[in-house]
């Protein structure tokens, strides 16, 4: 067999939303490469590495990179520059290397930080699509994310008001995906478009997952890293 | 246990992309609905029962249900009201009933009628997400669909030329889910946009799946049922 790199995406947090051919290319993989980040208490956590314990992958072939979570992200970079050496390395020993993301890894992934990193030193890598934390969040609330003649548009994070007014009077369903970079911006416009349905959530896939549509609730929130928002006018 | 209904998301077509839960659902389903369509040879064709058998999924366990392809959309609602009488049915005589969606159950889905059709008749159902098409789409091109400060608009089909290229402009990431339905205006933003790559994607999943970026292809094509687009400015 010859030596691959794969990103295995892992879905959206609960273990069982891994795909077949996720969880076969990860207990073939000879060595995996997962995220992790260190807590102020220095304690190491890993969502990605919780899930391939559920996934009973031994852990022995499980390789952590720290990816540190400062607003400066310079520091993450050169993790990422780390780890895409030594995944390079691994590759060039023969290896079946398969690297880690939540959700997909196309969509929305750092995972991309270390793909352009090996595309630039000559290594093409093959990736496993998984589902993304919104279609699974649409799933945990019961909703139709998109019908058949609706646009759909996927907000990163950053909005103001006026724009994300302007797409809900357009009809168009609305998914913001880190909704803790524009809080306040969101809660603005709860207020100035009242007949549409705020579908928010917390940790999707989590054992502290939240959703709630009550806009006061939303309102009074402090949105945290993982909140996420479906708005359908 | 209790009778349940539960959606399925088969996810692209590729088998194996399957979540492990949506699997489990089915082996323990008692009955399974799943939709087809009669071919103009009288022949019955059915994605979602394909990848079932390729499962290995009891087919005695599987119902067919007919979806006429017409543009005239009454025969279709005819038989999606049908069927839902069909699962209220089978679920009141204590049934775990399971229902597939190809790609996600909750985006772009046509489960929706059937959905709406339970959920009137006072039952919820639940879902199981998958991977829709478009991000399995993104993993075969080796692209990241969406990056952390971009904005990505999936349209369902019908979109002029100028709405397009205005999107482009304003550097948002482009997903066309049914390209054939704007397959003359996707040409035209073609020449208005030399400067953006077109990925063209037809059956994705499937043997027949096909590829290119390749600007003249795209133009010389005639665009089939199941083809996308992803465009990158």
């Amino acid at each position: 067999m010859a030596n691959t790199i794969t990103f295995v995406s892992l879905g959206p947090g609960e273990p069982e939303l891994i795909t077949l051919k996720g969880l076969k290319t990860l207990k073939e993989a000879d060595i995996i490469y997962c995220p992790s980040t260190t807590l102020k208490n220095t304690k190491v956590s890993s969502r990605a590495l919780d899930i391939l314990l559920a996934l009973d992958i031994d852990q022995a072939k499980v390789q952590l990179f720290d990816v540190p979570m400062s607003k400066d992200r310079t520091l993450a970079l050169a993790s990422y520059a780390a780890v895409s050496k030594l995944i390079h390395q691994a590759y060039l020993e023969g290896k079946n290397v398969a690297v880690t993301a939540e959700g997909d890894a196309g969509f929305y992934s750092s995972s991309h930080y270390i793909i352009d990193n090996l595309k630039r030193d000559g290594v093409v890598v093959d990736k496993i699509p998984g589902v993304p934390a919104f279609i699974s969040a649409g799933a945990l609330a019961h909703i139709h994310i998109a019908m058949q003649e609706e646009e759909l548009h996927v907000v990163p994070g950053v909005i103001t008001t006026s724009d994300l007014v302007d797409k809900i009077e357009k009809h168009r369903a609305v998914v913001i995906m880190k909704a803790s970079q524009s809080a306040e911006d969101i809660k603005q416009a709860i207020h100035k478009a009242p007949q549409s349905t705020f579908h928010y959530f917390e940790n999707v896939g989590l054992d502290t997952e939240y959703y709630t549509t009550d806009t006061e609730e939303i309102i009074n929130r402090k949105f945290p890293y993982f909140s996420l928002l479906i708005i359908k006018s």
